[in-house]
């Protein structure tokens, strides 16, 4: 269950504020937090660690990039709050050293480490700093801003870590507000189960959303780095009512709508609510990288984003932990108690689901890919 | 009055918690906030500007610095909270553009910017983050850390910027804490009045500050970059008891032995606290800065801190700003209703003695001095 819960990581990737519609983590260390609420997305991460460490071996020139310059920096874009950003950030630390033993092993010493933190102005960074350990081996600085643009300066990047995070629409396509456009949601909150229009406006956003990300990229990094990006996927052709985000998001549309019926809020208001998630199938992935033009793509796959679960799901438990990642967006428009209202009939819904849950496909919905800035 | 609540601006720059005795701002928007409570902070920065100004364009050589990079980097160590760093960063790149126009006119383009906003792990980044104008011209990034450690990449900094944050000591001299050392400092709560061996104490831990800070300035910054420092300080060799923060803190040590008397607090607790403030004479300053060796000085003078303050002081008014700066460092030491009874009774314990107030030294208390990396 732990792409469910992963690809719920929200994190708010848009500073436009007007057209603001994404999801923001909860932060602190409250019963609620995302930092005590994501212990899930930890064990995927060691999963695709040793693919990094094969691809960073194998593929990162070391001995070039510190030719050039002797700091070398690792950035996370849509770091969120909690451990795991720390923890993947020294996994990735790591991996760059034994790369730098291996490839240069007569070289007297190794460069300086800087760990970039980024995520929207909004993230609790202060809480994130909470986390780093007292004895680390490296520096640390951490950079506001949506991740559409520049955060950082030109061609000063050697690696960077995008993990659950782009698949966060930098705002909602318009024609989704529009009651005379044909991608209108009525009664829906996702392109799950929705009209094509609806699943096409989301997937024209996306588009446009990795473009942005990876022309800033671009700018950022020197030749020869690498972009790790880890994160929800599809495989290509297969409608999102296949898998077990859609099922959730479609029983999440259907207790609003029934919340409507009782006065607890507004037909209107479910209406105009959409997810401003999209989980991108490879071939539109790597046709979006290659007309950007500005990164090679080096490994690509779709995993199984958590082959050691098997069994029942622990539903409320697991409920928990997706409103740990998506109150935010909720809260942001609804008002409160619907929201105790929305999560607590979703632990009952779900129940109702459950063998249909577990029998869904859960196989290729994490899209791991590295990209090398050529 | 501006002398005293500059000299207030709590920040925590010790990060060795076990020592830590250090004040801290208090964050967010509140009515008590440093936030909301540091306009004289930025009365004093205006006058401060027109002589970063004159030292930039006559001493700082932006033609040999970008010849090398096309990012220049500019950063506040003690940002502290509230809109007064970011306007000082603003001012500081104002003035870079300026001599960058004067000193390259055929040059096709300015490098770019990023300001870097330091502080201690603790400080609440979050709220400074909401003060950064939505449309600013620069990159951003915050470093966590003391900064008597370095925090930023070698060879990184062209321009630091230090405002009123060099005064806190890392940590109180250990002899304070030994009731059998010469320097235990019974009753009083600073080395104002205080018996020589206190001052000592003080004066040594500030010098052994001062280097580790010049020699993380001196690994972070570039050859030719500069150092701005504005902060508390004093003639040398005049007594502290004879300006207006020493009195208030003679003020503030009665105030604690009366609540003693009272038995809102013990005498041990207050025997046992220590202001960490240190107002480095412009002799001793000088020493420090040659004994380091990594940096030439450009320029070094008094000021008088507020010369536009005169006539009467409105007290309340003062002691809401000293509140907002220091309530941190008595908070850390002293249960809460005690720090509301001390600065009730300041206002009163000031009111009384205004007439000396107004009438004592108050000119040179602001030590301006630009550093040059060798």
């Amino acid at each position: 269950m732990a792409t469910l819960v992963s690809d719920s990581r929200a994190k708010k990737n848009n500073d436009k504020a007007s057209e603001n519609s994404t999801a923001q983590v909860i932060g602190g260390h409250g019963t609620n937090s995302y930092s005590n609420n994501s212990s899930y997305q930890r064990l995927s991460a060691n999963i695709v660690t040793k693919k990094i460490e094969d691809a960073i071996m194998k593929n990162l020139d070391v001995e070039t990039l510190s030719s050039t310059s002797n700091i070398f920096r690792v950035a996370d874009f849509g770091c969120g709050v909690g451990s795991n950003t720390i923890n993947s950030m020294q996994d990735l630390l790591q991996i760059v050293k034994k790369k730098y033993i291996s490839q240069c092993p007569t070289s007297s010493q190794m460069p300086e480490f800087q760990v970039i933190f980024n995520d929207q102005f909004t993230n609790d960074f202060n809480t994130l700093f909470t986390y780093l350990p007292q004895d680390k081996q490296y520096l640390v600085a951490s950079v506001p801003g949506s991740f559409h643009n520049q955060v950082l300066p030109k061609s000063s990047l050697h690696l960077a870590h995008c993990s659950y995070s782009l698949h966060w629409l930098s705002r909602l396509p318009k024609e989704l507000r529009d009651e005379r456009s044909p991608a209108w949601n009525k009664g829906k909150i996702h392109y799950t189960s929705a009209p094509p229009e609806v699943l096409m406006a989301y997937a024209t956003q996306f588009a446009e959303d990795l473009d942005d990300f990876l022309s800033a990229r671009g700018r950022e990094m020197v030749s020869g780095g690498m972009i790790v990006i880890v994160g929800s996927s599809i495989p290509d052709g297969m409608p999102y009512s296949q898998v077990v985000n859609g099922i959730m998001y479609d029983c999440m549309g259907s207790i609003l709508m029934d919340m409507v019926k009782t006065g607890s809020i507004s037909e209107a208001d479910v209406d105009a609510f959409n997810l401003p998630i999209y989980a991108c199938p490879p071939g539109q992935f790597i046709e979006g990288v290659e007309r950007n033009g500005l990164f090679s793509i080096e490994v690509i796959e779709l995993m199984n984003p958590a082959p050691w679960l098997k069994g029942p799901i622990d539903i409320p438990v697991f409920v928990k932990h997706v409103r740990a990642a998506m109150e935010g967006m909720f809260s942001n428009h609804f008002p409160s108690k619907a929201i105790d209202e929305l999560f607590d009939h979703l632990v009952l819904k779900l129940s109702d689901i459950s063998q249909q849950l577990e029998s869904c496909y859960r196989d290729g919905l994490q899209l791991f890919a590295i990209l090398k800035r050529k």
